[in-house]
């Protein structure tokens, strides 16, 4: 087990998907021995509430559509906090390493000597496939998985899809909400099947989790009418084994 | 918070990647409550000890190179104890929907009246970024990531590598030790330069992990020396920010 963190260090950590009993035990103890905490917009009160009372929280924004911290001041914040001897935790949901910028973060740190520790954590893909029991992987239909993010550049998706066509790949899109209908079309052009089941899960992994189910051709009728939580895109054949009563109840709901 | 497994049901569980403290809290209620625990030859003594003294544990195999227990035996085992009304957890290395069978055993059980639950968990890839400071995904350099398994069928690998081809992809093998030449191979013939950055990761995110740095070049030569724990390869710009003091450290035992 790695020593408790040392005042003056930063400890990266990934919360996981927002239910507290989705941290792993050694982002609990990082949290619990936290004195300043800087936090991403999508990390859950239940998750915050475990951290001491004394403990200074700051929250860095980072959520799509709303005025976030720039990267620069986060930086400059933990610098100050370590450099005046505190323990600090960089929360981030989900994975650090999966889209969460850590590599820029603990490279800035380093270059002005804070030592670092990244804490995995449950990403919100695996925390989706649990939820909703499909798997990312699946004998005969899926034998390997593909994270990606769908962010547009000047309207248009900037990258390759052509990995995606192979129907024995399940894609993973995060952040994929808001350009649903362009990855729909870019994923048909690159030869992917139009029927291929998709599915677009909001706020995967914690209680208000929703799931809709249908197929690529699909993808921006499935994200309509979400909570605005974060949206997952599942394309692939696993996605036909998510559970069905659930997109019942999100059917009904955003109704 | 999913209420406690009730007898008769099967939870399936990712442990993380070893370390007992990258057991999620979830996980971790799961492995304590339980009366008969199923796992893969790979789960940790240190996370094994964590169920009750009372608990019927049974070994599944499913270790590279050693006989195993065949897969529908395991799913035979696991209906029986849940028929005898025990609460049963079945415990998978990593992240259940990654590589772990785990949609498989869910249907059978589905289709036999069994109740499941998946817990997700840590994946290796997550574990091995975390533990040796590099991120999956980073600016610049890596905007999507791929988990694969290099499995050989007939001596060569039954996949298209043409996606891993992409120079912003992190391509990460579970499972890679034995096709480490062949993968080698087949990247550069897919048209990935031959000096892109990679890493061998042994045992990644336990204590006893160890990493070796080369490029793709090299994939052989980086998996020569092991101690027979599972071989992750990591592929991509990323793969040359891991850490070298390690390194060092892993050529010293290997030598």
């Amino acid at each position: 087990m790695p020593p408790e963190a040392k005042h003056g260090q930063v400890q990266l950590v990934g919360s996981g998907p927002g239910a507290a009993d989705l941290l792993t035990i050694r982002a609990l103890r990082a949290i619990e021995g936290a004195e300043a905490l800087l936090y991403d917009a999508l990390i859950s009160e239940e998750v915050l509430a475990l951290a001491p009372a004394h403990c200074l929280k700051i929250q860095t924004g980072k959520r799509a559509g709303r005025t976030s911290m720039k990267q620069e001041t986060i930086n400059g914040l933990m610098l100050r906090l370590a450099r005046r001897g505190l323990r600090v935790v960089r929360l981030k949901g989900g994975d650090p390493s999966v889209f969460g910028r850590v590599g820029e973060e603990q490279a800035y740190l380093r270059a002005h000597g804070i030592a670092t520790e990244v804490v995995p954590g449950v990403t919100a893909a695996c925390a989706a496939a649990a939820q909703f029991n499909f798997p990312l992987t699946h004998r005969q239909q899926a034998r390997r998985v593909v994270f990606s993010t769908a962010r547009l550049e000047a309207g248009a998706l900037q990258a390759d899809w052509s990995a995606a066509a192979d129907p024995q790949t399940t894609l993973v899109i995060y952040m994929g909400g808001g350009a649903a209908d362009e990855l729909s079309r870019r994923l048909i052009e690159a030869g992917r099947l139009a029927g291929t089941p998709a599915a677009a899960i909001e706020s995967a992994g914690s209680p208000h989790a929703r799931v809709r189910r249908g197929v690529v051709a699909d993808l921006a009728s499935l994200v309509e009418g979400g909570q605005g939580g974060p949206v997952l895109l599942v394309i692939g054949e696993v996605a036909a084994l998510a559970d069905s009563k659930v997109v019942q109840e999100f059917a009904a709901l955003s109704a």
